[in-house]
């Protein structure tokens, strides 16, 4: 059977389902990142690894500096996701040979500048020979907190729904631009106790389903409630995808001290409560609005 | 200017070059492994990323078992070359559509065999279409012990140069079907003060070269004493690549006694003292037996 058809989700469970892992895997694949340690250290390592493709996740004429900044953000974006920071990071290119050497500087200058910019050391690497597109790998290592460490699966029915920033169009230039909410998630997790988070990446009509079915919850969404980019529609907002915003559930009791206390001090970005988890998928429709890599 | 011409090396040195570092790299781009920790650390964490590409790495007609098995297994050989142990593994997949899922789970298979066989715990990954060739990405996470740790730059002249295994031809098979050295150099490095190692993968006529430079040293070869496969050429086992056989130096006080205990500890894997460390660069003409990715 060919692959596209099969469905992305089915497919990676699939295969990573029956993989042994040691008794310092605290969180395997299926989460964001992966974490490591022992229950009882105050630290945990969170490992992640992207890849963006060309004509895939960015166009031939995008500016380098701009897919390099892509690049390491989305492996950022699901470090914050988890609560963490990044810390050390290598880069796999494949390279076609006819490839400029400027393009090249280039997007390793745009890599730079967002791993200077978030602390990160990017230590290593390899290039290859790719015989189609440019393709780059980014693998990161972080650390976070393991009293804020925030997966999936721990949104419980009745909890709130939230979004930052706006959803859809990411198209018309966000994707290459976008600000991991690194920030963001570590002062959430520090002041609030999230039950779940999640970076959208694949849109929020992909995204809140495997939030919810990682919880085991269903979900309900107000769909009038949905912050939208500016000239977007809810299905832009459901279905566009590389948002890079999260999204995160927490008990309704903390929802007015969140909100004010965001403002404050995050008064340019909203956030917005889209949603509630609730015992039944009353909402699965969602499901039909998802991006899967191989439809 | 295009790529092709201007040189792996090169290129990879100049992206590199300017990347800012934290304190606690202690080894960064240019070595097999990344090296994460305190000077005064009892282990250091390894870092290693890789990739294998349909074409490049392998032929679209091989057994999947075997491409798994091969895409971890030469990330797993640089851990070897630090004397190190591999940890935890990501893997970034670039899939065509038209794939056939069956094929992805057979190279599934083939990962998790040599996961198990090194106690490697599969983590996490990605999966993203690729418009081009098939693609894996690993990144692999390892530990040494601190006082066990060589570099490929501890070289000093006068070290003797010794190589494992036999070189050349290793696209007859070997290289989808090679055990990484870790159990050899694990044993190497307790035993023995190793000055420099690395793994051959690009064939010994790019990789001594790229040695002694990181060591500051000349080197000189015997060619009539590099251990063939049966059937292959000096040539072959300079330029072929892909051996994934361990390449170190070590003080000549040392060579009767490792040369002895070697036979008794692994008498099926020869071990070969193939030339020396020296002051200047006597053999620079074995740079023109390597193989640049890109020429």
């Amino acid at each position: 059977m060919k692959l596209a058809g099969y469905g992305e989700d089915r497919l990676v469970r699939e295969l990573t389902q029956r993989l042994a892992v040691g008794r310092d895997v605290l969180v395997g694949a299926g989460d964001d990142c992966a974490v490591i340690g022992r229950k009882t250290d105050a630290q945990w390592q969170l490992l992640k690894t992207d890849c963006i493709i060309e004509g895939v996740h960015f166009l031939k004429n995008a500016d380098p500096k701009k897919v390099g900044w892509k690049a390491l953000g989305r492996a950022l974006s699901d470090i914050a996701a988890m609560g963490g920071k990044g810390w050390h990071g290598l880069v796999t290119l494949g390279i076609p040979a006819d490839m400029e050497v400027a393009w090249l500087k280039g997007f390793y200058k745009g890599l730079s500048n967002i791993a200077e910019k978030f602390g990160v050391s990017i230590v290593g690497g390899e290039t290859a020979r790719s015989p189609g597109a440019f393709f780059c790998s980014i693998a990161l290592t972080g650390t976070v907190d393991s009293k804020h460490c925030v997966t999936r699966s721990g949104g419980k029915a009745g909890d709130r729904l939230y979004v930052t920033g706006r959803l859809g169009g990411s198209i018309r230039g966000k994707h290459l631009t976008f600000t991991p909410r690194i920030e963001e998630a570590q002062w959430l997790t520090k002041k609030f106790p999230v039950h779940a988070m999640m970076d959208l990446s694949d849109g929020l009509g992909s995204d809140l389903p495997r939030l919810a079915q990682a919880s085991g919850a269903g979900f309900m969404v107000y769909e009038e409630k949905i912050p939208l980019t500016k000239g977007c529609t809810t299905q832009n907002a459901l279905a566009d995808g590389e948002d890079y915003e999260l999204l995160f559930a927490i008990v309704p009791q903390d929802a007015k001290r969140l909100e004010a206390a965001w403002k404050k001090r995050f008064p340019k970005l909203p956030l917005t409560h889209i949603g509630e988890l609730c015992r039944n998928f009353e909402t699965e429709n969602l499901k039909s609005h998802g991006y899967d890599h191989f439809a």
